[in-house]
């Protein structure tokens, strides 16, 4: 019995090498879709920049979502594992928030349906933000009389202070952190001096040697999916001793630990391409500390294919042209407990 | 021997009880003064930004200048002992980046004479940011290439990566961090109307009791005095064997800890007011969790006086008057390492 995530990935193997005439290149839209459930609003965003940045979302009072998606710079915190709280190291690292909103799934192995089911879980997991329940977040908020105002614009009412609302505006907040407009868009849109002469040519060789074939769509994370579908392939696809040995990929069995699933064993959601020239190291373990070395290790593992020295130079200069437009934010002001302390561990 | 600032403290401490008219209130300054040897640039502020936020000046990655001096908050960490790498907790809380620009010295025992000087000391503090040395640092900085163009743009030269650099655009960003225009400063500027009458009860009451006597100047901190210079105070001037027994003040020996100089036991700098109603807990070591308490204890140990619960409730509705203007800052984009991991820890 396969899962829908299994037949897609097995398509996209199947049409692994295309001619790049055949490839539809598409450019990301310059907004991310909203969920009907949770429609974006100034104040929403607001609220949830606020909260994405707060440390007070975390028990020591020190992390904050943005420690580990930093949005200062490519979204995520280039290390092999975050540090959550009393300095525990994480076992995968931080994907991108930037351009997560394009995913229909979140998390390496997809065990959230939504950017705002993914929201809840960092904060109380005891590895990472280490809040002992969102009860207590919420009381931390309520005690904030410019927390109860933002909720109350942005939700309506006194009462709107809530783990539900907290992370539907975090959420909203980050369906505003979306990274058009790169060389590649550029390109594809009909500006054709926007993406260098090496970077054409790696445009083609990534069609043509198969990477498009699961790393397509406008994120470059596959073909664009309902929310809660998902997008999956199995990493490594293809066993390799050398490279096990180096790099230790299959010790994480992916989506399985979320599923329990058999058939889900090493499987992973394929991550967006979106600036992956900033967001070393690369892999959910985080191993491989270059882009070249990561586009060999595609190469072989997911490919079967030797990339030459010449075609994984190609390949990384066509993705650094996937560096997109970062949106310029302003610091939130973070709400005081006013007079008094907050109970940090 | 007398230490210039003793001279200084011991002259407060004289004219403590003083009527509120003969007070000269101060408003705060729009903006901080430059030492003649690091003045303020658009492309010195814009690095300094990009360096005071910036996690790649600890040896984790993980932390900033700002992690412990929040700038989206009150510019500390409202912990008593901040957090550095490897999970270590400082002795001494944060003192707020906030106005800093306005003491004389840095650090709660001064023993930073500038801004710049103070720069230098965490990001190679093993307790703190952890980096081995600034050389590590500037190895960091200068595999950055748009760190590489902002030092340029604001020093000149390719060559002018170095940590001297670092740390002036890190002040010269610091003295953008100013909060002018509290309701006290729209008082003192000659809005009677921006001050409750309880707050203004409260400032009456903080010039007769002999608060003014030390917190005194635009900052709230003392005189305005020459950078390097100084204003320090016993703290607690007065022993109290209760007080001593709940808050455990003395086991800090203040400013000896830095000049080993017997007649510096106990002496810190005197604090900046301004927002004091947003940086709980209090003191040097965060161990008094309200504002409240905290009039209470000065009233105690620094002028011998057991304030009534009326004169508390009045001088720190007073304080609240000091919470100013905090200023809107578009968050920096850090520089990235293209292409590969940079060495975290």
């Amino acid at each position: 019995m396969f899962t829908i995530n299994q037949v897609l990935a097995a398509v996209s193997l199947a049409v692994a090498s295309l001619s790049v005439s055949a490839v539809e290149w598409q450019a990301l839209p310059t907004k991310a879709p909203e969920p009907a459930g949770n429609p974006s609003t100034p104040a929403k965003v607001e609220l949830g920049k606020m909260l994405f940045h707060d440390v007070r979302l975390s028990s020591n009072g020190v992390l904050s979502c943005n420690s580990c998606h930093n949005v200062m710079g490519a979204g995520d915190d280039n290390r092999a594992g975050s540090i959550g709280v009393k300095n525990q190291v994480g076992g995968r690292g931080a994907p991108t928030v930037y351009n997560s909103a394009f995913a229909s799934v979140q998390f390496w192995d997809g065990r959230a349906p939504s950017l705002e089911e993914q929201a809840r879980g960092p904060v109380t997991n005891p590895a990472e933000m280490g809040m002992k329940s969102w009860d207590d977040v919420v009381v931390r908020l309520k005690a904030m009389p410019e927390y109860v105002k933002a909720f109350s614009a942005a939700f309506g009412g006194e009462a709107s202070v809530s783990a539900d609302n907290a992370v539907k505006a975090i959420a909203a907040y980050e369906r505003t952190l979306i990274t058009p407009n790169s060389a590649y868009d550029q390109y594809v849109k009909g500006d054709k001096a926007a993406l260098t002469e090496q970077q054409v040519r790696g445009m083609n060789t990534f069609a043509e040697v198969g990477c498009v074939g699961c790393h397509s769509g406008p994120a470059f994370n596959g073909p664009t999916l309902p929310e809660g579908t998902g997008f999956y392939q199995k990493f490594p696809t293809i066993e390799n001793g050398v490279l096990e040995a180096k790099y230790g990929f299959t010790a994480d069995l992916g989506r399985y630990e979320a599923t329990k699933n058999d058939a889900d064993k090493h499987f992973f959601k394929v991550p967006t391409l979106r600036n992956v020239a900033l967001t070393a190291p690369y892999f959910h373990n985080g191993k491989v500390q270059t882009l070249q070395d990561a586009v060999k290790v595609m190469g072989k593992t997911q490919l079967n294919k030797d990339l030459t020295d010449a075609q994984v130079a190609d390949i990384t200069a066509f993705l650094n042209g996937l560096t997109g437009e970062f949106p310029k934010i302003e610091m939130p002001r973070l709400p005081a407990y006013p007079n008094q302390a907050f109970a940090a561990e």
